[in-house]
């Protein structure tokens, strides 16, 4: 596997484009397209909430009715959300639109909104963001950028990743972007993600190698525990690659999984790191474990609690809390056979051993707990399975972003 | 039931003292006692956090072993929690010195500490800090007011309640002090609660009585989600009130239930209303629900939401954020058909009707949500029952406690 350089538009053949809407944002792009010059095989997961956004609804409509889609039309700055009938009708108003303007059918054309909840979408100026964005879309890297850009919230950066792969003597590629995590703004929410690729690769491979994938990645963020209404990821693939399709699984779909792997955990990563006030991207791994269901619970405990995340933001090696964590989670285990490490650029250091302190370093402990990546590892010595998950520290600037009022 | 002034020694037969031991505090009282001059039934409920600390499971031996109680001391600064078999010991002869000193057995000693895990207790100062309180000892109001404040830890002020009841022409008391919520301080835990009564009640229907209400109190309290390895709520009865013992489910357990509800309810929101950094009581009733179950989900989602917390201490009617915990529950209801209240001294307003937003005044949300005790209404239209749940706000002074280093 490579990993290169883009996002959306890495693959061959897709497009994109950015475009200021003024939804809401008024002196900034709140609008993007991702466009494939041929129709695409679609795959999606979206958001467990019983509140779903509108256009939740109509994406999980295309994906699961749509013989194939072509575009996707993304805005900030309104989520769509809670606002019923109405709102659901300026999904489909948005895919007429593009249907109109592109010439593809409105039901290959899916939509995706983040933003303040409750308040209708301004549909005329919609409207006009899509003519904007269907006479600007190019298949440049810039292009794919600049769409990144276009769906950011509170985002303090845009997150992209792309990475190839061969199969059967064809360059595959996979690449993709994404915005925020968990609900990210007074009001505003979501994690949107969606990838692309050039790979010839059946429906129902792709949403197999999607659904499988986002449990070791996207669902393996949390940022405050929140889960929005909006959460959506998409993987478009439109074959222009050339490689055999891939419709068992058999050793090309192991390399395109290997591609979508590398993306999707990048992203996800993006996203942990890039979270609301966050100084540092914090990792969780939980090994020896006897299943990965109980890796993935605890390491999940474990980096959505408030006083981990507290403790992260002030640099303490503050083991009881992830020990504390652990043995809240719901999964069993001994605690007195729990080592913690703790490890970052700084280094790597054993913190606890068999459940009691190893008289460690609070000074190198300080230090490693410093850096902008820092990982804490517990063996619980059980089994062979594993789980990582990602996270944030908890700061004042999270409290400053949520407290702060809507308008 | 009529409400009372005092703590854990309004009941008749129960004395208090408090010391300063200087386990970890050097300026404050960090020791307390509560003492029963005859021996009483004994019920308690623990933390469900696979890491115990060693007092949990002293005393879990104690209520479930021993045919009755006497005495319980508690210690302020250092948990006793991960610290394997030493800890453990350092509670026996904690109740050992008890034993020496008051005469009784040590069997019949419970005890409780709370602060930073993983630090071992200084058993000679615990000792020496016994006997301060074994001399001290008294069966006055301001005993038990003090015994509140030698408890803290960051908890900015002591906690108690009591009410009477009258069984069988005998006036029956409950009393009862608490400290802190969830984990405290930097690597300080523990939500600890005792409650003392002079009823004549049978060991079995106390711990029914408790178990049963603990679901209704102490349980629907949140500040921060991370469940201690210390949480502890002991109920001692020592009969001296003479009413005719109570033994099955009938009137006089009722009255008596009446009477624990009040000091439990009580205790549970002086815990949210104190919690770290909090600005303010933050309740949540969901009513309309199919079942009590359900409402319990509901309510507690939107309790421990950080995002919803944090608009709270920003006094932003954010809706959306209610709505949105609600859906990611794990309970099913229609979002459609959900309406929302705000209510507190400066009156009660309806936000949300049937899912969407009534067009209510701002201004007045605000209003309603700046004062210190705030209630949130969700009615789900879908039966008869209800329950409420209490937390507080999630503030900068959170942040800063838990973010400060322990040392």
């Amino acid at each position: 596997m490579k990993i290169i350089e883009g996002g959306v538009t890495a693959a061959k053949g897709f497009e994109a484009a950015s475009a200021g809407a003024q939804i809401k944002y008024k002196d900034r792009k709140d609008m993007a397209l991702i466009y494939s010059q041929v129709p695409c095989v679609a795959a999606g997961t979206f958001t467990t909430n019983v509140v779903k956004a509108a256009p939740v609804k109509w994406d999980q409509k295309i994906v699961r009715e749509s013989p194939f889609a072509q575009a996707v039309v993304v805005n900030s700055g309104i989520a769509n959300a809670c606002t019923g009938e109405e709102g659901y009708s300026y999904c489909e108003k948005t895919a007429k639109e593009a249907e109109r303007l592109l010439h593809i059918p409105a039901s290959s054309v899916l939509v995706a909104s983040t933003g303040v909840i409750g308040m209708q979408l301004p549909i005329e100026r919609i409207q006009k963001g899509v003519s904007m964005l269907t006479d600007s879309k190019k298949d440049t890297l810039e292009a794919g950028l600049e769409a990144a850009k276009a769906i950011m919230t509170t985002d303090t950066r845009p997150k992209y990743a792309a990475a190839q792969v061969t199969i059967g003597e064809k360059t595959v590629t996979v690449g993709g972007m994404c915005k925020g995590s968990g609900m990210i703004h007074p009001n505003m929410c979501t994690m949107l993600s969606f990838v692309t690729t050039d790979a010839a690769i059946s429906k129902e491979m792709l949403q197999k190698a999607l659904s499988d994938d986002i449990k070791d990645t996207y669902n393996m963020v949390s940022v405050d525990g929140d889960t929005s209404t909006n959460d959506t990821v998409l993987l478009l693939a439109n074959g222009l690659a050339e490689n055999p399709l891939i419709d068992q699984e058999d050793e090309s779909y192991a390399a395109f999984k290997e591609a979508l792997h590398y993306v999707n955990t990048e992203l996800a990563k993006k996203i942990a790191g890039d979270g609301e006030g966050a100084t540092c991207l914090f990792e969780v791994k939980v090994i020896g474990a006897e299943s990965k269901e109980q890796a993935v619970i605890l390491s999940k405990s474990v980096i959505t609690s408030s006083l981990t995340k507290a403790a992260i933001y002030g640099h303490d090696a503050n083991w009881g809390r992830i020990l504390c964590a652990m043995g809240y989670s719901g999964a069993q285990f001994d605690p007195d056979r729990v080592d913690l490490y703790f490890e970052s650029t700084a280094g790597k250091l054993k913190i606890i051993e068999n459940g009691v302190s190893t008289g460690y370093s609070e000074e190198q402990a300080t230090k490693i707990l410093s850096q902008d990546y820092v990982t804490a590892i517990a063996d619980i010595k059980m089994g062979e399975a594993s789980a990582t998950a990602w996270g944030c520290d908890l700061t004042h600037e999270y409290v400053n972003i949520n407290a702060d009022y809507r308008s």
